[in-house]
């Protein structure tokens, strides 16, 4: 991934981003938005204004994004939330891992405390792993809290880190 | 509270949910909404056309109000969430509980599997032990998730519990 460059996402980038969303949301396996929904309402929702929005490039090509926000309003703002989605053709380039670090480092920036993951689902063991490997900790289980379309109800985990610098 | 009764909330009911709203908000000790909320944006919140709203009375005024919805989208729309407002004035009279134990029936009744609470700040005492003698269990802890007014950084729960009839 040495070629790989994040930046804020612009509007211009609406086609590549539902590009990236739509087939991960559309399997229905890793998160919890209707499979149906309209390039509309996913945009409204990942480049609402209260997010921070960026996009990873890899040779040229938009092949991952990321959201940042505030977990809470007022006062729980100093968590951050944050998701990723990387383009179902970049898998294993080391996008996620990227866009996780760069997440925590801007985080960091814009002066959160912490991070917070509201659902990460337990069979998605490849993002479990890579939290883990960035710090996070399962800090809840919410039992059969996701409706995985083979293996019917499975766990969903809270994932939390401190942005303390050790 | 043998003279409470819970009902579907109308746009009528605005003013009486803000009455309540505004002054648990404005103390900043329990919930993570800022302070300063505008009336607009609050009731906009609370009555939200995807939630379903409730108030309860006691001798003829609204003194309660709570809403119902889906925590997540999708393939996490069989957990339930709801928030819960007690007038000041009228704390101590069971209000909380008996909201509670209905939000409970009216999840059920509308299919629910289970009903997730995603921020119950661990100084509010009161609201953690009545969720725990209504069956919730602390599925996880946030570090330092709630800046409190006086006792600055403390804990948030995820509480969790399932519908099914036991």
């Amino acid at each position: 991934m040495k070629s790989a460059a994040i930046r804020r996402a612009t509007p211009l980038d609406s086609d590549a981003i539902w590009g990236i969303f739509h087939p991960i949301v559309a399997r229905g396996d890793t998160y919890a938005f209707d499979p149906r929904i309209s390039r509309a309402e996913a945009l409204a929702y990942w480049l609402h204004p209260a997010n921070w929005c960026y996009v990873a490039e890899h040779q040229g090509n938009v092949v991952g994004t990321y959201v940042l926000r505030s977990n809470q309003s007022g006062p729980g703002s100093h968590v951050a939330n944050a998701a990723f989605m990387v383009s179902l053709g970049a898998q294993h380039l080391g996008v996620g891992r990227k866009m996780g670090e760069h997440s925590l480092s801007e985080a960091r920036r814009l002066g959160f405390l912490a991070m917070q993951f509201n659902f990460v689902v337990s069979t998605n063991e490849p993002a479990v792993r890579l939290w883990q490997q960035l710090g996070f900790e399962i800090a809840g289980t919410l039992p059969g809290a996701f409706r995985h379309p083979e293996k019917g109800l499975v766990d969903a985990y809270v994932m939390f880190r401190s942005l303390a610098l050790a």
